[in-house]
């Protein structure tokens, strides 16, 4: 082999900078990052076993707990997005021939359930139309009727703009012998979540919402319950990546001495570290109406007009990104994401101008 | 329940500032990242599907295209670190009852066979003792014992420095109806691999050695060959999030229109990018003697010495990362990564004069 002949050449695009815009970002998330954790990015590397890489993983640990409302000593981050927190939830939890409830009133649940469903899960769906969310009769009504070992809902769905409800949910589910799996990736400093108190098995977010850092690592957070169904298992999860056995001692969750399992993504560590340090330094509150997620805020299009066209009118004249439906609320609606440090009076003004422009602007088809 | 009062308080030691001290890292990876990678890691976000992230992604894959030299269109990042794309490789080749043969000369391997047992595949190892390569006499004779539907093999083995030759494998492979996947993670980049011309089928690396970015995604490439393969399978691959025929599509690689998967680490792919930017700007060759890694040397302890001493010598003294032997070569062996903008002659100087500070001042037992 002629093993110094390249036969690929250098690609001439690579040799152009690198071109990255000055955005708002106020679709249904990523949103702008601070200043701060923008910094904490480009912090130069350490080792992944270095003490002030285990140092930052254990105030992650700590800032989860905080930001959950839980004590579970089985907390940390995955090395991944919120998707991957998703699988890491379900690919730890269930076994071949479980029986997996899921509660589908927009795209998370249906993701979650084809996940359950890669995994050899016996997976009941529990439907509403996109836009509502469940009682806690629908829920017992599917407990009773298919005895699942995990029920999966998701607290802010993003495709829809609902706010589910959880009071009460983690008691009920107890007892009929159910885990509780709660999908908080758009919801998670946006809402109240109070892991402990409201009985949540396993709670997993992303850092790219509320958190305001750049996507790349997940929080999760076990019961003590939920620990135990992972440690009773049978098989080993079809991933070592994600295997909470390994992960948990590799976060110092177990109280043996940490073995290296994967290099993990050590630049996002920083920034969720950071993004967690800004939530302690919080002590407002939030408010809230019934059922309507305070992260992302979902608006009808308006009759005759098309929502690409909004939405490309906003980010060609205002710079400005607003998103619109997802899965089952497509075409219905637009949604408006107020996360972080985006969330500020002078940003809804900001929209509110453009959308007024646009509604001005657009082609308006014939009624 | 009484939502606005918070039962786990703040935590005091996220109050405390992000301390990351400067620090020569000279270990088996991650290695220093430049300034310009840095800088590309700490720009403003942008929402995964706008087209300046669609841009990145693309010159992501010209950049891996040149980097592996190959023309897969299937050619991509992961968004994970490198054991993810391991994961993703056997995720998406390996169906339950599928033979895979895995080469086995360190910690690697070790993975590798594991992962493919965790996916129920039928899992024959190739064993060699540390420090060993494996010539294309002794993969022939496996390929005949096991007619096994895939060979793993490690081009950089770097718990033991080795480096594997890879000429004739892919030949040999495709002669017995067997496909080549292969392990650059420690080795691209800094030893020359052809994956058309050496006709590999399944090639990945990380983003966190020569390709000098931090750790969080991960390049990986299929043949024609290993695409038709997933294409065929009858079962759905236990993950969503590495189900490469969505990640065909999201990275624009069907030539379909580009749907939403999962929300990409946006950040990770920006430095991957300028990794790959300056490593298209190189024009120098490397060389090499036979299998040897040069990306990492690795040195015997000397006799009567404790590597962890002289490790923790470095790391106190002089600020310096190297780091001990791994798996099969734990406690024989010191490794000295020389990678990316670490890679200097001042560096070489600078751990060769701490290396002799260290066999002045540290301990010897008795012999």
């Amino acid at each position: 082999m002629a093993s110094n002949l390249l036969h690929i050449l250098p690609p001439q695009r690579l040799l152009r900078p690198l071109a990255v815009p000055e955005r708002l970002l106020l679709g249904p998330g990523p949103s702008n990052v601070p200043p701060r954790i923008l910094a904490a990015s480009s912090r130069q590397l350490l080792g992944h076993m270095h003490p002030e890489v285990l140092q930052v993983m254990d105030d992650i640990k700590v800032g989860i707990q905080y930001a959950f409302q839980t004590q579970n000593k089985l907390t940390l981050a995955i090395s991944g997005t919120g998707h991957c927190a998703m699988e890491a939830a379900f690919l730890n939890l269930v076994e071949h021939g479980d029986t997996v409830l899921v509660a589908v009133n927009g795209i998370w649940g249906q993701r979650a359930a084809d996940i359950a469903r890669r995994l050899g899960a016996s997976v009941h769906e529990l439907l509403k139309p996109p836009g509502e969310y469940f009682t806690p009769w629908d829920i017992e009504e599917g407990l009773i009727q298919h005895k699942p070992s995990v029920l999966f809902i998701t607290h802010g769905e993003s495709s829809t703009g609902v706010l589910q409800p959880l009071e009460g949910l983690g008691k009920l589910c107890h007892r009929h012998g159910c885990l509780l799996l709660v999908d908080a990736v758009a919801s998670l400093g946006g809402a109240p979540i109070f892991m402990d108190q409201q009985e949540i098995d396993i709670l997993y977010s992303g850092s790219q919402k509320v958190l305001n850092a750049p996507p790349g690592s997940a929080p999760i957070s076990f019961s003590e319950q939920a620990r135990e169904k992972i440690l009773r298992r049978k098989t080993n999860p079809p991933s070592f990546y994600l295997d909470m056995r390994w992960l948990a001692n590799y976060w110092g969750c177990d109280g043996e001495a940490r073995r290296y399992h994967h290099t993990a993504p050590i630049s996002s560590f920083f920034s969720l570290r950071e993004g967690l340090a800004m939530l302690a330094e919080l002590v407002s509150g939030s408010r809230q109406a019934k059922a309507r997620l305070p992260t992302i805020t979902t608006v009808r299009v308006p009759e005759g007009y098309d929502w690409k066209e909004i939405t490309a009118f906003l980010m060609d004249n205002h710079a400005i990104e607003i998103s619109g439906g997802l899965g089952p609320s497509l075409g219905k609606v637009l949604r408006i994401g107020l996360m972080g440090c985006n969330s500020t009076s002078r940003n809804v003004d900001r929209v509110l101008h453009a959308l007024r422009d646009a509604l001005r602007c657009c082609r308006r088809s014939r009624l």
